[in-house]
C-alpha cells in the first residue's frame, strides 16, 4: 500500500450482534484492514479501526455506517459517553503518503453520501469544520441526541449536509479530519463519581487543564471504580507521563489512588517513546532506534 | 526477506577511518542492511548491527571481521571494556523465519573460516557453546587479551577453532548465538568510579544482582561522571523498569543522582512496552496493540 488513511468510527452500540454486523461490512471490502475494535457496556459504544487506500477506507466507512443506522435505536441507547448519533463520529487520519487535504475531501465525501443514503444530518469537525466553533466537538455534541431536535433548527447549527432535523433512530452523524491522537483510559480506585468528575476537570483543557487533552469522568459498575477517559490530540506536545502524574496529583489530595490505565484503540508508538524517555531519563531514542522499526526499513529499504 | 538473522560484532577499535572501513565491508555485501553502530573513546569499542538472510549475514560478517583484524593492533589497545580481540565478540541473533539452531550453526561458521582465513584462535559462546562454561562470556574472557597466551595453554580452555596461542596482533574472537538482548547504560551523577564499581556490583546477577543482568562500571571522563553498562540478556522476565528502579534504590545510598540512560545499540520494543506498562500502571498491552506494528501488520497481509 502506497497510500494509508486510517479511520476510526465510533458507533452507538454495544450488542454484540450488532457489533459483527458492523465489522463484516468493513472486513468485506478489498483493500481494507481491520486494525482493532473495542466496546464495552458502562460506554455502550464501539470504536473501530481501519486502514486502507482512500478508496477502500471510504467503502468501508460508508458501508458500515449504513449497516449501522439501519439495526441501531437511538430512542433506547444510554451511554456515558456522549453522542448524538448510532454513528456518532468518524475521523479520517492520515498515515502515510496521504495530507490532512486528502482525509479532509474523504470527510466531505462521506458526510455527503450518508446524508443522502440515509437522510441523517452531518457535521463536519476538526480539521474539515466550516467554522472554527464547528471543529470542537463539544460545541456540536451540546444537547447530545436528546438535544437534536433544539439544536439542529438554530440558524447557526445547520448540518453541513442532510435535514436539520434529527434522524429518529439514528441522530446526526459527525464526521472529520484529524491527526492521530491517543486515547487514554485512567482508572481510580473509588466508585466516586464526584471526586472521577472533578479530576477529570482538573484535566480537561478548557477547564484550566492541559492543553491537548479532553477528559471525562465515568463508572465502570462491576469493578466499582471510575475512570478518567481522555483523548489527547497532540501527545508530542502534552506526553502521557505529564497526563499520568498530573492525575496522580490530583487524585492523591482525595486520597484516591490509581489502580490501572489502558489505551483506548492503539497506542501510537511516538507517544510510548517520550514516556519511556521520561521515567527512565532516557537522553536521547527516537522510532528508528527502535529495533523491530529498523527491522522493517531496512526491509523496505530491501524491497526497493 | 523471508529469513532475517541479525548480527552485533563488538570491534575493539574508536577509530573513525578504521569504523568506516569495518562499515564499507558490510554495506558491500549484496542484501546485507546496516541498522546501527555507535562506539566511543572510553569504551573503545565498536558496536554493529545489521541484519540479512544467512548467506548475507555471514558474508558480512566475515568480511568485516577480517578487515579488522587487518587493521586493528591490540597490543596498543586500552578501553575499559573487558575485550579479547580485534574482533571481540560476534553475537548471531533469530530475528524472523529463523532459529536459535541457525545462529548456532552461522557461528561455527563464521568461527571456523576466521580461524583458517586469519590464523586466530576462536571461541564458542552463548547457545554455540561446546560447554556449560564456555556458554558464559565473564569465563572465556577471564585474562582479556594481555592474559591470552597463558589462559590458551590450558587444556579446558583450547579454543573450538584456530591455535591455542593468540593472534599477535588481534588476540581471539568469541562467536555464537544468543536471543535478542537489551544494552542499556545508565548514568550516574558522580565522578567517583568506587561508587559505580559497587552500584554495578549490585545489579550483576553472579555477585547477587538480577538473574539476567550483566552490569560494569565504566567513567565518562567528558562528563566528569560514572556508567552503569549492562547486557539484560532475558528483558521480558527481568524488566528494564525493575534494572532502572534498583540501581536508584543502590545509589541513593550514596546520595548519587541518575543523570541519564541510554540504549546501547537498538532498543527492542518488547522492553518498552513493559516499561511503560510498569509506570502507567497499564494493565494490558502487547505489540499488536501498538498503531504502527497494527498497521505494517495489516500491510503485510495485504501483500500475501
Amino acid at each position: 500500500m502506497k497510500e494509508i488513511v486510517e479511520c476510526i468510527p465510533n458507533f452507538s452500540t454495544s450488542n454484540p450482534k450488532v457489533v459483527e454486523a458492523i465489522l463484516n461490512e468493513i472486513k468485506s471490502v478489498e483493500e481494507a484492514y481491520l486494525l482493532d475494535h473495542t466496546y464495552d457496556d458502562y460506554y455502550n459504544r464501539l470504536v473501530v479501526s481501519y486502514i486502507g487506500n482512500k478508496k477502500s477506507v471510504l467503502a468501508a466507512t460508508l458501508n458500515s455506517a449504513i449497516k449501522a443506522i439501519e439495526l441501531i435505536d437511538m430512542k433506547s441507547h444510554k451511554g456515558q459517553h456522549p453522542r448524538t448519533g448510532a454513528v456518532d463520529i468518524v475521523p479520517f487520519i492520515p498515515i502515510r503518503n496521504v495530507s490532512i487535504k486528502d482525509c479532509i475531501e474523504l470527510a466531505r465525501k462521506f458526510g455527503k453520501k450518508l446524508a443522502e443514503r440515509c437522510n441523517v444530518p452531518v457535521y463536519l469537525y476538526g480539521e474539515a469544520a466550516s467554522s472554527s466553533e464547528r471543529s470542537d466537538l463539544d460545541w456540536i455534541r451540546l444537547g447530545e441526541y436528546e438535544g437534536l431536535q433544539e439544536m439542529l433548527v438554530k440558524p447557526e447549527r445547520k448540518p453541513d449536509f442532510g435535514p436539520a432535523s434529527p434522524h429518529p433512530t439514528a441522530g446526526a452523524t459527525i464526521t472529520g479530519a484529524r491527526k492521530v491522537m491517543a486515547g487514554f483510559n485512567v482508572n481510580l480506585g473509588t466508585a466516586d463519581i464526584r471526586i472521577a468528575k472533578k479530576i477529570a476537570k482538573a484535566l480537561h483543557a478548557k477547564k484550566g487543564g492541559l492543553v491537548f487533552v479532553k477528559a471525562m469522568a465515568a463508572e465502570i459498575p462491576e469493578k466499582k471504580i471510575t475512570q478518567i477517559g481522555m483523548s489527547i490530540s497532540n501527545f508530542e506536545k502534552t506526553p502521557l507521563y505529564r497526563v499520568f502524574e498530573l492525575i496522580q496529583i490530583e487524585a492523591k489530595r482525595y486520597n484516591v489512588p490509581i489502580v490501572g490505565s489502558e489505551f483506548c484503540g492503539l497506542a501510537p508508538l511516538r507517544a510510548m517513546i517520550d514516556t519511556i524517555k521520561y521515567y527512565l531519563k532516557i537522553d536521547d531514542l527516537d522510532e528508528d532506534r527502535i529495533l523491530e522499526v529498523a527491522v522493517q526499513k531496512a526491509i523496505e529499504k530491501g524491497r526497493e
